[in-house]
């Protein structure tokens, strides 16, 4: 998508290393990195200059191949490989990412591993983008619906950031929003602001801006509000895990919108691609285990000053206490449909294994 | 309450003036301010030194005592009337306290006005403390119920600061807590931050940390899944306004909490005096109207840096766009009862009409 009116991917190939935005500026600061090595690579997702689980599969791909270009050696793929891996552990991708790769080029000769792995990081990359492209369509049809309806720009609530800064390109929630504004149906969209990290504030809100979409940041408490008073359309929020029957695990917080919209008749959807998918389990409220994070992400929030200068401040007392669940669980109950890249379902278990041919 | 070991109210009579706490500097730094004319008084409203319906009611009657003593005329009374009125004009009990001054102190000879006028002040400062402390007995034999029942420390979660730093002592929503953590009751509290004025954080953390009450800081976000888990036993909150049927005004983001204690099988409580319900009105999403309060609240955060400075920063890109109401509206039949200075009620027109007697 764009961003100050040029088009971008999140990541891109030059020469021989891979180029990415360096997302803990944003949206204070425009800023690219080189990645040149794997260990780039590595601390690229590690500190979040990469996030979004497809950007970091993407990334990890990439320095994979940065890794085979120096050892391509089976012990150098395996080494590289357990490296990329341990970067961030609980994102399912990576390790989707990394299995495709090295699957790919385990059969090679040793010499053409590298392009090979090149080659292959571009293919994901490319298929990423195809996948949300897909979800899009499926959200778009919702959006185009809505607004033949109502006559007006359709208000979409998103949670979070599950946007192109997040993917390759396009994005998940997101897909169906740049997809009906390309195509000239109005949106616009109620960003929450998503605390304690603040991606939609930091993220969503720049990159639907640059992008030129219509767009209003809003307190987390907000959107309960604004659906009792009729002025939210629909919901669409991404997931980090999608159980058998349709409970979605996404950014702490999501739960809450779903109440909302459940009690107000607004429609909840939840988007995204097949990978996020986990077969292996029904119940997602007793068996996804919820990351706890660092308190401070909640005793402070980081942000610009007047000066222009980044900083962080403390917003309560010194030493107060803090819990940080980092994602909840949405029951399929409160959630309207699923947009996947095979279309749109029903949130169970039956529409879900027909949808996906299980 | 205590701070620091020691005992406060928010403002207390010394000599020929009138000393508040400074709420605009907590947590970070506590500093007292002495208001010696109603001029002071009208800017301490103003800027938030003072805050919290009740305590601004106080001040105000401090507030017409100071002036008074200035011009105890017809003339006076009724300009200093309307200046400390102008000085919040959407609090309502800033209207009660300085209607009952006014109404306690216009029979009196003029020469006898003022030091009337500031007993009256203490008389009013002193009734709120007193319908704190019966909001208090009735909430307390809840979660002295839950504690004798669940037999461990009772946890409760609250959002905004309805603390006594609202009032001149105990709090409303605070109050049960603070009579059960002085009896021996053990409690615990969820501290919802409350975004996007942080009063939580900034100010339920620090008079519940000061008082030795144990609580946890958490997002706004966070509560929805600590309820799915068991982990909260009840929610109490303040309300800026109740209905006649009971509806109950809040700060923003109430209404997704009771919305998520229903999901839960959490009991969720809304705890005012008298003062604050409206019996003019029954349907609060209706006819309440919602304060949209300055979008810098919501694209700027304000605390301590790690320096010690106070300090805002921006979260979102620069000239986002956003929306801030201020209230929500829970609707009746998502509360569980009404702690108020006559007793427990249910959320009810016929149950509040009982129980004061209309």
């Amino acid at each position: 998508m764009k961003i100050a009116g040029r088009a971008y991917r999140t990541l891109w190939p030059e020469d021989r290393a891979v180029t990415v935005i360096d997302q803990t500026l944003l949206p204070h600061r425009f800023s690219t990195r080189r990645l040149e090595t794997p260990e780039d690579a590595i601390v690229a997702i590690r500190t979040m200059v990469v996030r979004g689980a497809p950007l970091i599969g993407a990334t990890a791909a990439y320095g994979l191949a940065l890794a085979l270009r120096r050892d391509p050696s089976d012990a150098g793929l395996e080494s590289a490989y357990r490296s990329l891996l341990a970067s961030r552990p609980t994102a399912v991708n990576l390790r989707f990412a990394l299995d495709s790769s090295r699957a790919f080029v385990a059969p090679l000769a040793p010499g053409a591993r590298a392009e090979a792995a090149w080659a292959h990081a571009g293919a994901l990359s490319d298929e990423d983008v195809e996948l949300n492209r897909r979800i899009g369509e499926a959200g778009f049809a919702l959006i185009e619906a809505i607004h033949r309806r109502v006559g007006r720009p359709v208000n979409v609530l998103t949670h979070c950031n599950a946007g192109w800064l997040a993917t390759v390109d396009i994005g998940t929630a997101t897909a169906p929003i740049y997809l009906a504004h390309d195509r000239g149906v109005a949106v616009h969209v109620f960003v929450d602001e998503t605390r304690p990290r603040n991606q939609g504030a930091a993220l969503t809100a720049f990159e639907l801006g640059e992008h030129g979409v219509p767009h209003t940041l809003i307190a987390d408490n907000a959107g309960g509000h604004l659906m009792q008073h009729g002025r939210v359309d629909l919901c669409i929020v991404g997931a980090d895990r999608i159980t058998a029957r349709g409970d979605a695990a996404n950014k702490i917080g999501t739960y809450l919108k779903a109440l909302a919209a459940k009690a107000n008749g607004v429609p909840f959807y939840v988007a995204a691609p097949y990978t996020t998918i986990d077969w292996t389990i029904e119940d997602g409220l007793r068996d996804i285990e919820i990351e706890e994070r660092d308190a401070s992400e909640v005793t402070h929030v980081f942000g610009r000053l007047d000066s222009g200068e980044l900083a962080r401040v403390a917003i309560g007392p010194a030493g107060v206490k803090a819990a940080n669940p980092a994602f909840d669980v949405t029951p399929a109950e409160l959630i309207d449909g699923l947009l996947t890249d095979r279309g749109f379902c029903k949130a169970d278990k039956g529409s879900l294994a027909a949808l996906f041919g299980r």
